[in-house]
């Protein structure tokens, strides 16, 4: 029988998220945001039409992980390399992450498509996550974070208000392009993220991970988007480190320890957009591809600390377009 | 027709700086401070006969820029050298640097001379900076920030209670010497400022600045009030770098970056004491002087990176009277 | 007649740490706690049975220091290692650490003994540093931080409970061994108690401090405890900086200041493991042992600034256990 998270309310991401929400709607002015109603469902635009900024960027964050991770902004040292870096730290990094914080909910209608994340995957309850891990929120309310270039359409509105089965005064909608000030920021907090998917996917049973750490460098933005894209993948990819403290095996981590960073990937030492060019489409990318720089796991069960990766604050420089 | 900031009530300096010096007011014991009235007008003594500290630095520094940036003091890495570093972060920097944390109010009367910074500026309204950016802030309550080793003489409070037109009641003086704790932080805290400034002189539009970032190291505290004011301008000459968003052409960020930092002056290399003796007065220093030690670009139209200048943590080591 | 430090009701810990106390009540689900009453007093279980994390760490670490420092965990780069630190700052040092966050209780009964600290030592006011700094702290409440792998027993609770003189329902022990994620926190939190502690033992008169910064690694959590006292004192002893500005004589301090840091001890360049094999028990090490790896003096008096010691990364690589 798998292991299933256990219901906790207190742990409720719809909840937990609310009142970051309502930070972003009382402060819109001072956060550069611009809050709309679309048939009652509040749009909070953090980057298509306003210019959004470093503290909706972390609030932004902050409400992805379902209000169970802490979001930061500071100046960091990669390796020389000073730059203002994206850390984020939890003490539940399954349901914050993976439950979440992943962009798991492919957002489809005539005109409009995004990468959809945030509390109210869970109240939709439509992956199989929620159901291999027993973590649905079924809620009367529900917050969804959009990654893309353009306000959602009525459609695509209609189509998530059904899928949560909530009032449309109960539905906020947080919007934020890649290469936006916001986006910058919320993409850099997903070190963990990226961290938990990759182990998973190597089939890591990730309910063995109990906290996580991580820090990324702050990608530059760029109105180009698909520069952007490249920028947040590098930044990552080159530039993140993640701590995991995980009760497990230490022959089993030790065995797959070498594989999560990007230095085992085939694609090691290339930019995302050298990679790119090789794929029609992001989507066809090898999920094996997405990877932090650098992980450490700490064994609670023995003690060992295991590492694997190293950042490459050199390559960061070439992606992130520096002219030194 | 020149650019004009929008009004926009919920940036209004005095207003959202005001929760922050309540803070100063209610903590005073905590803080180290002493707080008094005088003529029933509120003098928040920081650093004259009162110790202050950290906490009171931050606050001082966050009421500086009016609310409108965050301060923070951290331990950073200079390349190699370990050190609390001052950090600022802000959304608004035309708004909370210039309009509000720079010291453009000369505080003068008998037997009193004061540098005058903070949202009282834009209350009393007499600089050419709030008409050349339409952005003078009317207000009931005004707050000064004295840069003083001295508390403000009654000519003095009641100069600038003329001059803010308010009730005694509501005007708050906060007055930190160069050489205190309080000082210490709140001027490592003026790395944007001293960007944004520089950048003015240079006769660039700051309008194009969207948000800074900026670390600085601590200067340590010294009784000398010369000495002070040395270490406090070499931490930002020598220590500090900033990171601007902006909205320009890449040509001409190119053409004007490189004179930005402390690279560019011609007294660079040479800590602030010895350029000062060749000066009668510190109002004489060549206002390109002030500079930051290292300066990023990000620019928002086109994405590409900027940078000049670097920090030089041995000059540092020497301003601060180091015995290593 | 010796110094004594003024009575001032904003500076009680045990006051100032309450709203932290019921922070980790109310949050308790969330922070990975149990709290459970035991005769009527509140036992907090922030690592025995329960996991707890990061965020109790940090709140287990202000309590501890009776809501008078400010604890915060960050990325930090330790001479190129890049590794979570644990900072911590404080306006009052002396009553932070030496009065509320130094174990000074030797907690003692049949079948449970523990090192006890945090802001019910003074106001149990049992030991000889109150009487010499005149700072007990009467009061109805009492925290107690315990660092113990097990829960107090009733004899342990019931002479706590005398010693403090409070109803059951006023007084809150806290519980995490040394080798759990919140011990791992608190202990890296105790940088510039080590300095005080350390200055104190060389018979410094520790007064003229006034303002500390410190920072440590982070201790990876392991389950052997003797391993886990390793890695904690290693972490200080090897990993911590500490900087204080105090108020005394130029050469009082260059003749003290070789002393502190771990760099003066017979025991340098020996990990923690290799050292307690010489001794029969842990409180037979030599109080001079403990020091953090790096200290700076900065003399208000005179400006100066004296450092003395150094950060070994690889040294704490080892003690770390880890495998890179």
């Amino acid at each position: 029988m798998p292991f299933v998270l256990p219901e906790i309310p207190e742990l409720r991401p719809s909840r937990l998220a609310m009142p970051l929400v309502n930070q972003l709607i009382v402060n819109q002015k001072r956060l550069n945001l611009e809050v709309s109603e679309k048939n009652g469902v509040h749009i909070i635009d953090c980057g298509v039409n306003a210019l959004g900024g470093w503290e909706a960027g972390v609030l932004f964050a902050e409400i992805c992980m379902g209000g169970l991770g802490r979001v930061d902004v500071r100046w960091a040292n990669f390796k020389g390399f000073q730059w203002p870096s994206v850390q984020v730290v939890t003490d539940h990094p399954l349901r914050a992450c993976m439950l979440s914080q992943f962009a798991g909910w492919s957002v489809h209608a005539r005109n409009f498509s995004a990468l959809g994340s945030g509390p109210g995957r869970a109240v939709a309850n439509r992956e199989k996550l929620f159901a291999e891990f027993g973590c649905a929120d079924p809620s009367d309310n529900a917050i969804i974070c959009l990654e893309s270039e353009k306000l959602p359409s009525d459609e695509a509105i209609q189509d998530m208000l059904r899928k949560c089965q909530c009032k449309p005064a109960n539905l906020f909608i947080l919007v934020a392009p890649t290469s936006s000030l916001v986006g910058s920021i919320q993409i850099a907090a997903r070190t963990l993220e990226t961290g938990l998917y990759k182990l998973k996917t190597l089939t890591y049973d990730i309910t063995a991970v109990r906290t996580g750490w991580g820090i990324c460098p702050l990608p530059p933005v760029t109105p180009d988007a698909m520069q952007a894209l490249g920028r947040t993948n590098d930044a990552i990819r080159y530039g993140a480190s993640v701590y995991f403290n995980v009760n497990d095996e230490d022959g089993y981590l030790q065995s797959i320890i070498k594989q999560v960073p990007t230095s085992s990937s085939p694609e090691y030492g290339h930019l995302f957009a050298t990679v790119i060019d090789q794929y029609n489409d992001f989507y066809d990318i090898d999920p094996l591809f997405f990877s932090p720089a650098e992980i450490w796991l700490t064994n609670l069960k023995s003690g060992r600390c295991f590492h694997a990766g190293a950042v490459r604050p050199e390559l960061l420089q070439v992606s992130f377009g520096m002219e030194v």
